[in-house]
């Protein structure tokens, strides 16, 4: 089951849309904005090997920034190539093949390739994969190489990296003579099926395998867990930890503290966690094509079924952001959703929403289910887009839905650890992939999925005949989208449109279609429809704003205006006159919301700004002591003084664009 | 400045009380169940200075229990002298002096008087004060002396105290060769500061005062952090942390990561905090009197009042209870109360309540104000009390707000690390202490002002002659309370009379006087209404229950009954419909309320019960996916179903005291 990161290129955008405008911000501005700032920090050089004077720099442990340089060139090589498929640019292309040569050039005769552990502390090797990422850097060159091979049909990178998954395969496994470890920050299990995929490379698929499986054994390791017994090795205490966690032995930050069909619920660190699962559903999408046998698929499937559901249930934002808690980026107890630092938490990385995304992607290979989908969409709308800057090159890392002083809601042209802002550039590289699934066989069934509606076309063969499926409309601001078929004549071609839940099934197809099928949040148009329908159009409903809500446990008594897959957020941009981050600003579900068109002049970005009326909630520091307080610590219950109040609402990807003082909140009072 | 622990003999507890009936509870129970313990663990017998098996364990660092043994020794004897002026008893005496009489033996030569470094880690004395409790230790074994010289009136245990004090004052101070440390855990200051006020030892002021002014001195030791210069002599790696520690250099955990003169907020661990200011403000109620210059005490007590009211305002449960982080037992951020583990936190220790009543006495006496006394009166009466049962044999550490399958209300007979029983022997044994302050000079002025109502006569000498004041009252259930005074016929007495902030001011007089002044929350009886009326009767309104809830910013919209002192709860033991620790029960503001006289047979305890109608909602885990939720991760708005109940709440401080399966909440949903 191919990948989107290799399907991709069978997407083009080729008419206008939010997804096409972002894409070419990426092209034109990212990608060389990335590229300025790997030079100017080292990381561009840091393959050449050579010493650079950040490298003395030991106030960081266990994880300098340096630790993962190999990851962020990594990633910015895998999105240049995607843009590079889309649109050639010279300098980009110069860059990334002085690179790869700088790569090849570093890796040592055994195979080894890594930067720290050659450079820095080259007696260090493979002596702490709990923290310090050289599975993770490995997994990331990987992916870069895949793409690069893609892209150059060529096998400069793709090579040196085969011969380090041979040497990791070496040191890694159940023999006698192996370390039972797994990756401390999985990545390298996705990148290796993948590379599987591509070249069936049988270490790639094992190593794979084994990482997963192995994963949380309490015993692994001469009876110990492996990184506790790794520990012992380095001679470390037992109350030595990483900041990231909050407790000695606190397996669960890293997602061992059990093996993966043990696991119940999303714990930990956000992005390990997505792209753990994200290995675990590829595993299975392999099975299900029948490549490998994998006994315990069942059991597999159903513990990802309940992570998924714990996650999306209990523990995400309603703007797709994953984590509350800062301390270690990660997943809270179940319905502890504060929406900032200044409520007690919220940190909804850029980098776990993508992984979300490659979660829901693989799962609904697995499970055709629009429940996948809308999440999908939810993250790359809001928490995804949100990350950057509509000029394309300041970007965010977490992503709070309320901000504070300690915490404006603000963009930043890069980090100490570099890993969101390219990230985003090889998701909106891909992004052509996620949108639909499409196949056929020789007997002329062919189908199309469609998950995510914009305006693109995807072209695709089946048994030597081409297939086109096309589709325009103005999504996110309207529902209302136009698809094109061109199939062989011979074709029975099913297409399945996802009906978003909050459409609530509502939608309109023309030319109709009597009593259509929607089976799990999909209408099916049979060959029926699609051989009489060449072209026709579904509108789906659901459009207008609406008020949203947390769920009731997460005892946030908050509404959210939403429209079409867009969650809103207020401003002080729009809202001048508020100076204490909407704190007491609320809004009652029910009241009429006008909408009206914006645009900002110089991306040329048009959106929907929303307005109501609120009211704002007459307290202060002060008010416990001045007003009804009748007992310090507690207070009568006597109603708070309110004022309306005109409120503006914008999208929550646009938060951040317009100047202003960084006071912004997704979620206001609920009356 | 007297204190409570040495004037409480002067209060006699002289007919039916709650307060008479708890304290008959510990002197003819809990003293001797504690005793008990303290045989069976080992503890009794470790000033034997003999090798026990638990010694060898290893497993917990830096904190072993038996770390902690010498404190727990030093409070049971503390309390075991207070119930012994109360009520003699021969095993419980024979146990004080056979204790006292091994600690004098297991003193060293040079004065050293601790079990674990004499026993276990004999050379490693005073290597690590931030986290191993030898000065803590120390200042409760101090306490346990002047407890024990009070009673006995004689020398046996305080002079092993003084000495080991000089040897203390030898180790720390200002001078080149000693250490400028200061207590990790902070209790040592305030017990120096009694032992000054009760012997004028200048060592014990001197010591007091160097270590609350070297607090947090960023460069006090070779220019570093006094623990940061500790771990370095040690060759700990600065990443090596305790469990309490959320991330390496947290010295806000133990109030050091600042000098107390620029602390703002009350941070860290909720027992530290307390005992430190409650050594700071006792320490300018020495300067108040006179005894010592103390230049920066308007600038300590600024500090002070800021450190109260951000704990009350924004850090304090409506209980009383604070610390709403387990991890560190102590504070989260400004407003984050969340009322139970499922619900992010909650903490609320026995022993930190405790402190904060220790705080607010000593706060009445440099500001004679009822909001100290108000929440004097509400830890005691809720936090506190909830914290041993009826019967007086089962405590509890932690006293969350509501209950959780992981948290059940429940009380246990002891604790790994049990500070909490004694103190609370030690603190129901002085309480005489706590309800009023009083005193008169030669001229025949004569004050007491009353704190705490209940039914008590305190007895005086000014003079050389006998003054008494006694008050009647069936305090906490009614606010009716008579007042007379034997004074000399010469004095002129003035009386102040504390009325709770949940009053409202509203109360009678009889004999009535005519316009009364009221004065930071006192009615002040003058001279001629004293004079005049021998006896008096004040009846403080403000019984009816009344809906209360916490402050807008915690983001609980809960509401809780209380009825004067007390806060309210609800328990499965009187709702045994409940199954999910009340999560769905709400109650609605104004909706009448009944009380009901009730009586716990065994241990003889009245109480008024209240009963009104509220209402469950109709929410479950699945409620999600199949009502109302349209986008997983958010939810529209309709309005949910509830349906109506019959709910009876008890007092705080009685539950887990009548079986039932755990199930209790203080803050119930609010419409």
């Amino acid at each position: 089951m191919a990948h989107p990161q290799t399907l991709f290129p069978q997407t083009s955008f080729h008419g206008p849309s939010m997804l096409a405008s972002r894409r070419a911000t990426i092209i034109r501005v990212t990608v060389k904005a990335q590229l300025k700032r790997l030079k100017e920090t080292g990381q561009f050089a840091c393959f050449d090997l050579k010493w650079q004077p950040i490298y003395g720099d030991k106030s960081r442990w266990p994880a300098p920034p340096t630790l993962y340089w190999d990851s962020d060139v990594a990633k910015w090589i895998e999105g240049a190539c995607y843009m590079l498929t889309a649109e050639y640019d010279a300098e980009v292309d110069a860059a990334v093949r002085e690179l790869v040569d700088k790569i090849r050039h570093a890796q040592r005769e055994d195979g080894y390739l890594n930067v720290y552990f050659t450079v820095i502390e080259p007696e260090r090797r493979w002596s702490n994969i709990r923290d310090q990422h050289e599975l993770y850097n490995a997994g990331h060159l990987i992916e870069a190489a895949l793409a690069h091979s893609n892209y150059y049909k060529n096998d400069l990178l793709i090579d040196p990296l085969e011969k380090y998954v041979k040497l990791i395969r070496s040191v890694f496994g159940p023999g006698k003579d192996q370390r039972h470890g797994y990756p401390g920050h999985p990545e390298i299990e996705l990148a290796l099926l993948r590379l599987y995929t591509a070249t069936r490379n049988q270490d790639a698929y094992e190593l794979a395998q084994y990482f997963l499986e192995e994963r949380g054994n309490p015993t692994g390791q001469d009876g110990m867990r492996y990184y506790g017994w790794e520990r012992v090795q380095r001679g470390d205490s037992p109350w030595k930890r990483p900041n990231c966690y909050p407790m000695s032995a606190d397996h669960w930050y890293n997602q061992a503290h059990k093996p993966i069909l043990e696991q119940k619920s999303v714990e930990g660190h956000a992005v390990r966690a997505m792209y753990l699962y994200t290995g675990v559903a590829d595993l299975l999408c392999l099975d299900e094509l029948g490549l490998k046998p994998y006994g315990a698929k069942s059991k597999y499937f159903e513990t990802l079924c309940g992570l998924w559901n714990n996650m999306v249930d209990k523990k995400m934002y309603l703007t797709g952001g994953v984590g509350s808690m800062w301390q270690w980026e990660g997943f809270g107890i179940d319905y502890f959703l504060p929406q900032g630092s200044a409520e007690g938490g919220c940190y909804s990385e850029t980098c776990a929403s993508i992984g979300v995304m490659m979660l829901a992607e693989r799962m609904l290979h697995l499970d055709l289910n629009s429940k996948y989908a809308d999440i999908m969409e939810l993250c790359l709308y809001n928490t995804v887009m949100t990350a950057m800057s509509l000029e394309g090159s300041a970007f965010t890392y977490v992503n709070q839905l309320a901000s504070s002083e300690s915490d404006k809601s603000a963009r930043e042209t890069w980090f100490d650890t570099s890993c969101c802002p390219p990230n985003l550039t090889r998701l909106f590289g891909s992004i052509g992939g996620y949108l639909w699934d499409y196949g056929g066989d020789e007997t002329g069934n062919l189908f199309v999925n469609v998950h995510l509606y914009t305006t693109a076309k995807v072209t695709f063969e089946v048994d030597g005949k081409t297939v086109v499926l096309e589709q325009r409309s103005d999504w996110p601001w309207d529902g209302k989208v136009f698809l094109q078929l061109q199939a062989p004549s011979s074709a029975a071609t099913t297409i399945r449109l996802r009906l978003p839940a909050w459409a609530e099934k509502r939608f309109t197809l023309t030319p109709t279609l009597e009593s259509p099928t929607i089976q799990n949040g999909y209408v099916i148009l049979r060959p029926s429809y699609t051989s009489a329908n060449k072209a026709f159009t579904i509108d789906i409903h659901g459009f207008k704003p609406r008020y949203i809500s947390p769920h009731p446990y997460t005892n946030q008594q908050t509404l959210t205006l939403a429209r079409g897959p867009l969650i809103y957020c207020v401003e002080d941009a729009d809202n001048a006159w508020e100076q204490d981050h909407f704190r007491n600003v609320g809004i009652t579900s029910g009241s009429g919301v006008t909408e009206h068109q914006g645009v900002l002049d110089k991306p040329g970005e048009r959106f929907i700004a929303l307005r109501t009326v609120g009211w704002v909630r007459k307290l202060d520091d002060e008010w416990a002591r001045a007003g009804p307080g009748l007992q310090p610590g507690s207070h009568t219950t006597g109603s708070i003084e309110t004022e309306a109040r005109d409120i503006t609402f914008i999208p929550y990807y646009l938060r951040a664009n317009r100047g202003g003082n960084g006071h912004m909140r997704v979620g206001l009072l609920r009356q």
